[in-house]
């Protein structure tokens, strides 16, 4: 059995979004799989205390000169999005519903949904949004538009959300190595020794 | 003339020690100088509104994780302070004023006070503990002790405080780099990448 790397992320997140890319190279090289976790920050924020960043003083600015130069400096193309952040409950069901049926595909559906808002300024607040990027990646529109309204995705979504919570996630990306906590794109090195070294 | 990095830190910030290790090679390396600015957190977080890191949910406990893990990826010997985070206004007074004496003396100063902090669990909230490690560094005791207190150097580190919040630094390290602002040490690799190419 592989260990897995597990990828806690909000699709709202540019540094998840920057994360995404990196990801399962990282974990490649280690000879370890990825376990996505989309999550939702904003329930998190409720437990942590945390905001969204455009909203907070001199931070808020900051992260909009931060976000594009890292996207620069990552070599990744970025769109700043008109609506920023966006709730992105219906993307987070989707994926978990679609993880269900099929996990690689569902990983392909995560990337799209990322590059969808943060290349092509896609809503993906809207549901109707995420079903036409499902559908580009293989999902039938109407199973997804079901899975989306699903009452056990829902419930499914709160106990990811909850059990991220009571890991300790608090942001995004954040990952989890063997019990090791690796908040941020700019925790990559230290998580890369961490791989190599099992520990320091 | 030379243009300069400026670089912003708390004296009780462990992430600012590590970035004092290794401003002045950086800085170097692209033929500039680095103006020190040892700020009051504190009195930024009451505009930002910052709190201290371990008072934080979540990303406090993380935190006390993820800053020794980052002394050892930096390769700094680190020892978690008893008292966590202080205020460290004695410390910054005594950084201006040796700095309006003696510049490069002053530097060796807030090395000094940083390693204090970090290495030797030197409690440096008292300004006693501040003056002794003066002493070390070639500065006259009861010189330092009156500059401490005197009413020209309260103004100055007022002055500097409200200066580095109108620039829009909120955290430590800050590096201000022709105008363009760099939060964090795990920002270094952009500020290299900015000095050497000036710009992106």
């Amino acid at each position: 059995m592989t260990a897995t790397v597990d990828f806690y992320f909000d699709f709202s997140s540019p540094y998840g979004y920057f994360a995404a890319d990196r990801i399962e190279p990282l974990a490649a090289k280690h000879g370890r799989t990825v376990t996505w976790r989309p999550v939702l920050l904003g329930a998190i924020f409720k437990v942590s205390g945390g905001q969204p960043l455009p909203s907070i003083p001199l931070k808020g600015p900051y992260s909009l000169r931060d976000i594009p130069r890292s996207a620069a400096y990552y070599g990744l193309p970025y769109r700043q999005p008109t609506r920023f952040p966006v709730a992105t409950l219906s993307a987070v069901r989707a994926y978990y519903w679609a993880e269900a049926r099929d996990p690689a595909r569902a990983v392909s559906l995560a990337k799209a949904i990322l590059s969808g808002y943060f290349q092509r300024d896609c809503d993906i607040s809207d549901a109707k949004a995420i079903v036409a990027i499902g559908e580009e990646c293989g999902f039938e529109a109407a199973a997804m538009e079901a899975g989306i309204a699903d009452p056990e995705v829902k419930e499914r979504v709160k106990r990811e959300t909850d059990a991220a919570i009571a890991r300790g996630v608090f942001g995004s990306p954040y990952l989890i190595i063997d019990g090791e906590p690796f908040w941020g794109m700019d925790r990559f090195d230290q998580a890369d020794r961490w791989l190599e070294t099992g520990g320091w």
